[in-house]
């Protein structure tokens, strides 16, 4: 339901998020994240154009966040790189549906809705900052998980 | 969200909940749906795999749903050709997160979740018998709407 680019670019926020004071290189991020650097590259490319991250060029450049985690949500993330889409017309085009959709497509929306709304309400500072005993996101268990194999 | 094979794999379970007595061709399905014969082919044969639907041979042969309306989900006719995935184990195959997900890969299995719940809850009759002043499904309104243009 999510896609990989979704996914990546979760991973990625979440590892800017965790290094607020130092910008990530593009290598970096790919490393922490176990992304491939090309489609990486161009997930961060989709969220610097959202202006939820920016890139700073030079010797110690990168990208980092431009705004807090509080302010960013999981919808925000994921409608950069790859928009959830709401139902809004009849995708058989007829006309008598133009202003409401039939049953059909209605509760097909209205499913898509949940999830918008779920995703709305998180933000990446609460998935950091959730739960002592669990780490907060996979990508930070990558290291780890590397050393207990 | 949902893709062109959910889509298509939908107006076909409602045109042959519209249709109960006469088994219908896949030509007949196509017309009604829209959907290129190819395509619509494979996705019934999904749905005969899944035991929503039966094709009989012979001269007024067809496709005929197994079950009632009442007794087919949303869930089920999109399980049966694009499978909904729950996210049971952590993605990036973290040793220590077998047991439990992260917080970032609970939260987005929590808003599919959401999804299936809302789609299980939704029979193919509710949506047929649903409305009297909205037509039943975008399907059927393609005759009219061939006519309305």
């Amino acid at each position: 339901m999510f896609s990989q680019t979704a996914e990546y670019a979760l991973r990625a926020i979440a590892h800017l998020s965790m290094n607020p004071s130092t910008p990530q290189t593009t290598r970096q991020i790919a490393e922490a994240t176990q992304a491939p650097m090309p489609y990486l590259s161009k997930v961060l490319q989709a969220m610097g154009r959202a202006e939820l991250i920016r890139a700073q060029r030079g010797l110690h450049g990168g990208f980092s966040l431009l705004r807090s985690p509080e302010q960013i949500t999981v919808y925000d993330v994921i409608q950069a790189v790859d928009p959830i889409k709401r139902i809004t017309a009849c995708p058989l085009g007829i006309r008598s549906h133009s202003n409401s959709l039939c049953p059909l497509h209605r509760r097909l929306d209205q499913a898509i809705a949940l999830v918008e709304r779920q995703l709305r309400e998180t933000t990446i500072a609460e998935m950091i900052h959730e739960s002592a005993t669990l780490r907060p996101l996979c990508a930070f268990h990558a290291k780890d998980g590397a050393k207990d194999g």
